[in-house]
Formats: C-alpha cells, structure tokens, sequence
C-alpha cells in the first residue's frame, strides 16, 4: 500500500527486456497508460515511454513536467529514467526520442496505437530516413502485469479490504422509498470515506426489474418491498481497482428471489473451489456455468464469470467460456480477479455475487470480506 | 435536455451519409462509444455499429439487450436500427454483419481502431473471402459532431447553469485548516445533487504550490492563509460535459497573486472578445496568449487555451497554437468549447480561469454563470 519502489520498478524492467530480448526488440514504445504507470511511476493521462535496454525514456508535456520531478526526487523514483520534454505534439516528439537514441528494431503496442497514427508513425519515419523497423507486439506489459508483485497484492488487499465498512453503510442506509441514485450517493460517500482516490467504474444500483439490466447504473426508480437490489461498486487505492457486488432484498425475498439467489451464490461457491495453480481460467467459468445449467439458468447467466483486476477496472486474466478472441490461461499463484457470476430474468430482476481474489500456492485468498448470504432490508 | 429524437437521430445520419458519398463508401463501421450514442442513442460501453444507405446496424451483447429494446420503444429509438446480438466476440459479429448486408467498400474510424484488430479484420475477411475492402476514414462522425444540433445545445446549457449552484456550495465550504480531499467532497457531493450522472472528469482542488501542477487532482495538503487554490471540476447530465475551473484565494491574495490572477483574468476576457463566426480557432488562443505574454508570462502557460466539450470532455475544436497535428479551424455558430487560459509557476501556485462557450452568429455566448473576480475565502 504506497507506491512501487526504485527497486520493485527495476525488477519490472528486467522482465519486460527479458521479453523484449526474447522477440528481437531493442526497444519498445509503450502508450498505454496503464502500462506506463506500471514501468515508471507515472500517473498522468498522457505520456509515451520509450523502454530500451540501458534507459527509461519519458515523454511528458508540461503539465506533468514538475509532478514527474518530485517522483524522481522521492523513494519511487523510476530507475534508469531520462526525462523529456514534449512541448506540442507527442508523436514529433516519439521520433525526435527514437533518432536521437539510435534505435533500429522498434517495437510498439498493437493492442493500443491506432492505424492512424501508426501510419503517421511509418510514414513520417521513412520522410525522414530514420533506420526504424516498426514491429507490432501484444501483450509485452500486459503479460508481467497478470502476476501481481508485493507491493500491488499489498494495495489491492487493502483496497478490497476497504470496501467491507463501505458495504456496512450501505446495508444501513438501504430501505424502501429510496430512490436508486440516492443509495448510490451513500455508497460514493462511503468510499470516499475510505479513502478511495476515485471510483473504478459508474456505481451500479439497480433494483426490482432494472436488475436484469446487468450494466444498468442508478437512476429515480424508488425501491420497494420485493425488490431484489444490485450494488455493483468499487474503488481506486493508488492506482489499484476493486470490485464488489452484493445483491440484497428489500423486505422477505419471495421463493422466486430466493431460488435465483441460491443458484447464484452455489455457482459463486463452485467458481471460489475451483481456483488453484494450474487449473485453467475456463474450467472456473465452467465450475460457476455448470451450476447455474443445472438450475435452468444457462441462458439468465450471459456474461464471463470474471476478470482480473490492477491498475485497471477489467484486465488479464478473463475467467470466461472458451473463447476464439480471449487466450485462456492456467492460474498462476499471485493473479488477482473477480469472481461474479450473475443470473438475470427481464421483467422480473436479477442477482449478482462478486469477490475478488488472489490465487494462492494452494487455492485462492478471498481479499474482500462481506457477508455473502442473501440480506433482506 | 433529454435524449435526442428519432427525428433528430435521422437528421445526423443524413449529414454523416454524406460525407460517406463524398468518400464513395458504402458502409461506415462504427467504434468509437461517443460517435456510436451519437448516431444511435445507444450509451454502453461496448458495440460496433455499421451505417448502410438504408440502415444502423447496432452489434450488441447481452448486457444492454435489453436497454437497447427499451430504446427502440421510446420516442428515441434510431431510425432505421437492426439490432444484432454478439454471442461472443466483436469482431466476428462485425465479419457476420458485413457477409450478411454484402457491402463493398467499408470505412473504419482509423484513429480509434487499433492495429492489433485491423489486422485482424483484414485477414480474417481474407480468409473468409469477402469481398471487402477497408478503407481508413477520420472524423467522419466527429467532423457532424463538431457543430452542436438543437438537443445537444439545449442539454450542454443546462450543465453548465447547473454548475452555478455547484460553486456557490464549494465557495461557502472552502476555508483555512480544511484538506483539499475534504474540499473536493463537497463539490463532488454538490454536483450529485445537481443531477449530473457522473463527473465528467476527477476533480481538481490544487492548493498553494500545488496549483502550479495544472492536472494535480486533490490531495492531503491543508489550505492555509495566502494560498491560491484552482477548483477545476465539471458534471456529465444526459452524456454531455461540462467544465469549468475558477480559482480563490484564501484570506487576502498577495500582490504577486493578484498580480497572476489579473493577467489569466485579462487573457481570459481576450479570448472571449475574440470568438466569433470565421475567427481560426488558433487566433482566439493568440488572443490570450499574447496578453500572458505581454506579461512576462508566456513560458508559466504552457497549455492551450481550450477544447471542444460534448458526449466527450475534450474534443474539437482544440483552441492551441498552430500545431501540425491539431487542424486549425474557422469558428462556426452551434460550437461549444472552453475558454481557460492559465498561469503556472513553480514553487509559488497557479491560476486558472475557465468557462465554457457557445459560437454565436455574432460572437459567444457564456454557457457558465459564476462570478469570475478573484475571491478571497
């Protein structure tokens, strides 16, 4: 819980230039935010990081000029790191970078950079003669990213365990005749309380039929007795995401409320059993999945089971069906996701029960801690 | 205020068929979230759409199956819409779209899409043997949204009036011995209860030699006597933002603070006097700049001088320096941007001044109504 040290960065670098090494790259451009953050410190909404095998090259403009020198005077500093100034455009300034250091075999990250300014890339590349080979990589950070080191299992368990009091709150504040947008308020204060720097994502309270909606947000519908009621919320620590879900029932839920509620929990207990070293993240899909079949909500259940969490919202791995454009993945000790399988019926609502967790050498730790049980209000 | 009609819906897609005959192409594959609201009123954060001739095909999973059949029964249903499930992945739904509608030439937003899935659309349609040929398209959606329609000026001005109410709170919060987090509590607490959906950006309270670091957020300083302190904050209401930044001073300015806060005060009147129809979007910074300048503080204001504001916070036209890869444009009546020149120096603080305004056809009118003097709290 603080930011990565000098060294825990180094550490980051040395296994991002194994990869690099491993493809031929003497270099590679990184423009994902997360992944900048992740190589350097750096926390802004804009920047270009040149990574080469000696330095850490980044590109920042003004606005970030002074809150780049205090990091690199503080414990945090990143290793290795050269400072350059962008004073208009970022992608000038990425080839005026790349001349002045003489690099030939450039990697950059497909998964990020447009065609549009890819294409600027080559063509202003070649105008200038510059001795560039551009060479599309995925995944490169992302790939370090998925096992989390000390210091961000550290941020994340503190984020996750924040959000137990942030629950408390809200179990108080939830009553019938509420509208949804004010139960969202009480969470928002609660996590600000916290001491969440932002919010993960839009704070979903989604109640009665607004249930099944499962990206429904919060909106004027006033709650009332029956009703089953979505929370969907998390917070930022440090740059680090959670994510929780708890689905409660406004008065004595009805058979009906309880049957969808059982399904769900019994598929959420599946999906925690299933996860260990070496189990392959679709067989946890497919742990929560057989479950709810066999309740006759295969169909009520249309997303993935979960997603890894870090410096982003909704990351590697997905715990998800066997999918062409998703790769599946055996679980590694250290990977953090949610576990949130769901079951909707439009017309009537719907129940979601998410956790997050960190696979352990054994099984899982499950690093957010509310009741799970079915919470009538 | 309020979502745009059916009606209001077709009239975008005819201006943006157009455009798509002058490039002679018969299909437009749709992936930007704000350009796909835009032409369709469909707000997730995920889908493809595909504009045809004669038709808006709108790819979809399960998560807003049901948000979108609840739009296509109101009165703002997009006309002409094919909703078309997403099993799984995007990318071969978009395929299976195409082969179905038979198209020929098809455009695609080059500066959203990235590499990784072109490549991916390129040689997957070739394996399949479709006949397509893609063809890179820019700003065909956002060059429709640069100039504001009716809906959207009605909406855009009623953020920002209700920003009003939204200073007057903080303004009454803010004194000596307070956080800066507590500070941004209150005014993300006073936007809630305006109406706004979501902050339309992570808010800024930037007190002392803080507000020298134009996009510092808030943190655990606390504010004390001589400090300046830049509120920059703004709300998202039926998807459109707006921004507005003012900065105070608590208990009585310095002479060097006042002497900062006249010159940002005087370049922020210059810009405004100089907007009107046929003015280039780079004159109107020159406008400000050159009064920053004629201080002696050209170097301490190292941004542009504002952005476009719509579904998006920034978006064209950029008000900045002439700069090869930002497009210098005429002003046109129905453009809405922010006007905030600023003033940075470091170790000492910052000022900045912002509103936003819509082009008129004789100059500007202010969208934003909170007093603009130097407030000493």
């Amino acid at each position: 819980m603080a930011q990565p040290t000098s060294l825990e960065l180094a550490a980051r670098h040395s296994r991002v230039r194994q990869t690099l090494d491993t493809l031929s790259l003497d270099t590679l451009v990184v423009s994902d935010a997360s992944n900048i953050r992740y190589l350097s410190n750096h926390a802004g909404s804009s920047g270009i990081l040149v990574l080469t095998n000696d330095a850490v090259h980044l590109l920042v403009d003004f606005r970030y000029r002074e809150a780049v020198q205090m990091l690199q005077q503080s414990p945090h500093a990143c290793p290795g790191m050269v400072v350059r100034d962008v004073p208009a455009s970022y992608d000038e300034a990425l080839l005026d970078c790349l001349g002045e250091i003489g690099v030939s075999t450039v990697g950059f990250e497909a998964a990020h950079v447009p065609v549009a300014k890819h294409d600027w890339w080559l063509r202003t590349s070649a105008a200038r003669t510059m001795a560039v080979t551009w060479r599309a990589t995925e995944r490169v950070v992302e790939q370090a990213r998925v096992v989390k080191d000390k210091a961000e299992v550290a941020t994340i368990r503190e984020a996750a365990t924040r959000l137990g009091p942030v629950a408390d709150a809200v179990f108080r504040a939830v009553r019938a005749g509420q509208r949804e947008r004010a139960v969202a308020a009480v969470l928002e204060s609660a996590m600000r309380d916290a001491g969440y720097e932002r919010l993960a994502f839009d704070t979903i309270v989604a109640s009665g039929p607004h249930a099944a909606l499962p990206h429904y947000r919060a909106g004027d519908r006033i709650l009332k007795a029956g009703d089953l009621v979505v929370l969907d919320f998390g917070g930022v620590l440090d740059g680090y995401c959670c994510d929780l879900t708890r689905t409660v029932s406004i008065g004595p839920p009805s058979p009906e409320a309880r049957r969808l509620y059982t399904a769900v929990y019994d598929a959420h207990q599946a999906a925690i059993a299933a996860i260990r070293p070496g189990v392959e993240s679709t067989a946890v899909d497919a742990a929560a999945r057989s479950v709810l079949e066999s309740r006759g909500l295969g169909e009520a259940f249309g997303h993935g089971t979960g997603h890894g969490l870090g410096l982003n919202v909704h990351e590697e791995p997905r715990i998800t069906r066997p999918r062409s454009d998703v790769p599946a993945v055996p679980l590694v000790p250290g990977m953090v996701f949610t576990v949130e399988p769901g079951a909707y019926l439009a017309g009537f609502g719907g129940v979601r029960i998410e956790d997050d967790v960190l696979v352990t050498e054994t099984g899982c730790e499950v690093l957010t801690s509310v009741p799970r049980e079915l919470i009538a209000l």
